[in-house]
């Protein structure tokens, strides 16, 4: 007798491990897009989620932000059911346009969406479908940033209640997964859309790859996790030289000496952490930003208060650095 | 009266920084190929120098690997005389085979070759041409390799006497200083030879720009730097955790428990030094060795010795893990 293919034997152990500490009849749900990572995500559910005895469904989101959406999630619902999944719910996302660009704003309108499926069916877990390619991408995307450790991170394999079971293996083993089981998986025509950033990460990976060598998006993945527990560490330490920075009179200031003698490593951290206390959102706080609060310690000629996002002024006075919000510009 | 051109004005900033502290008459040199990023930086250096008041030189290398290097050294040469800087020495490099690639063995000739003309002539620092695109092309080729922070940190703007002032600066700005001088410089065929895979970086880097953004060249240097400062804390970090992990009873064991209860950006470098300390090549032990040697702790059932690069056994035995020195391999 043979087994399972390999790469629905691959899916399927990539799921096993995630579901074995799961209390008996949890509820696990997997996000389907219909798309092949998510399709194989979810016959691999199907198929564990029964020998582990849990209760295991789908959330499919239709954006509506193409023609025809609704059909599509439909149809993945219906792929979902005879998988043997239950339940499946069809949700519609609510996508605002807040500036963000189409990619974040979707984004954040599907997890909404999922959010409130799995609070309602009191989901204790949501599998995601992303891959190692998808990781690459993201380091891509990451690095054009040039913020660091923590933007080159990419997505762990778990947080909170959300587990992305597939990152290790390659996109090809989906591919190979919805194949075996004879499953044509929906093409989403906004992979072939040039004009998102992700699209043409994704064919720059490919290019990447052929040029310099198989096993560059596996090498990017395989960063990404080094550089997120060094990101990890590096916080945790920087929380902590935070906590022992000495006040300066007076309760805003921190003191100078205190704040030049820690590594830059760290420095640069609890710089991120001063201006997010002071009410700074630590999205907007760029690199940049970061070095120019240094140059208040390390190129000192006298220079005027510099802003960060948040209508933060920071001001280095005799023998501490200050944070002022500027109410004027805060409420803007 | 105008000043000079913006972008000599641009090189000549970068270097008179680094001339700043340098005693009197000390001697410095620049490593000149006759390429533009070396020429622009001979050029700055000969008219700091002067300013400075230190002796400034040049050494060109022969390689010997092309037809003609010799003239091209000799060209060089006469140039950087022309500039004024005095002494201009030319070397042969002895490039020997070892196996690591044509342009790993070149570039150890080379270094080789300057750091003898550096000690004959006392010199106290040694400039290089390198600018920010080698920067993002060193840090590409890192990325290839998925070892982690240090192995994407790039090069940095000094160690030991090398000094790499233009390191901020775009290689753009190296061709128009040339075209300002009405240089033209020397262009290495090597440049446009594809096996070599930095020329696949170097052009892989102008299509990641043109598709994700200028800037990226950029951003990747300034993510090297600051994942430079990161993996040199946490390598002080693990230096000092080594340093006060217990010792097994025998000398070569270290104890399991202790090793456990390290963080793993901590943990995962205090491996790599201990593989060094039982004679491993640092170079030669990669992220999967270190993986491996992780999951004796992590995910132990029993496994039985790993074999590390230099002939060396690491095996868990009871409360502590021993790395042992196979004799018979380590002399293969």
């Amino acid at each position: 007798m043979s087994g399972p293919d390999p790469a629905v034997a691959a899916t399927r152990l990539a799921v096993r491990h995630h579901l074995a500490d799961l209390p008996a009849r949890a509820t696990v749900l997997v996000a389907c897009s219909g798309g092949p990572d998510s399709v194989a995500l979810a016959a691999a559910l199907a198929f564990e989620g029964d020998r582990a005895g849990i209760r295991a469904g789908a959330v499919i989101v239709d954006h509506g932000l193409q023609p025809g959406s609704d059909d599509v999630a439909q149809s993945a619902a219906a792929l979902c059911r005879e998988m043997g999944l239950d339940p499946v719910e069809v949700v519609r996302a609510d996508v605002r346009q807040t500036g963000a660009g189409l990619e974040a704003d979707a984004r954040s309108a599907r997890y909404a969406a999922i959010e409130a499926v799995a609070d309602r069916l009191q989901a204790v877990a949501i599998l995601v479908g992303h891959t190692r390619d998808d990781q690459a991408e993201q380091v891509l995307l990451g690095l054009s940033r040039g913020s660091g450790a923590r933007s080159l991170s990419g997505m762990p394999v778990r947080r909170d209640r959300y587990i992305r079971p597939l990152l290790a293996l390659p996109r090809a083993t989906t591919l190979a997964a919805c194949a075996a089981y004879g499953i044509e998986p929906w093409n989403d025509p906004h992979n072939s859309d040039d004009s998102f950033r992700r699209v043409r990460a994704r064919r720059l990976l490919a290019t990447l790859e052929s040029e310099l060598g198989p096993g560059f998006a596996a090498a990017l993945a395989r960063s990404a996790d080094l550089l997120r527990e060094d990101a990890d560490h590096l916080e945790t330490l920087a929380i902590r030289a935070r906590a022992q920075l000495p006040e300066a009179a007076g309760d805003p200031g921190v003191d100078l000496e205190a704040l030049a003698a820690l590594p830059r490593a760290i420095r640069t951290r609890v710089w991120r952490l001063l201006a997010a206390e002071a009410g700074a959102p630590l999205a907007d706080v760029s690199a940049a930003h970061v070095e120019s609060l240094d140059a208040l310690l390390t190129s000192w000629h006298g220079q005027g208060p510099l802003h960060v996002p948040g209508g933060i002024a920071v001001a280095r006075t005799g023998r501490e650095i200050r944070f002022t919000l500027l109410r004027e510009t805060a409420s803007a």
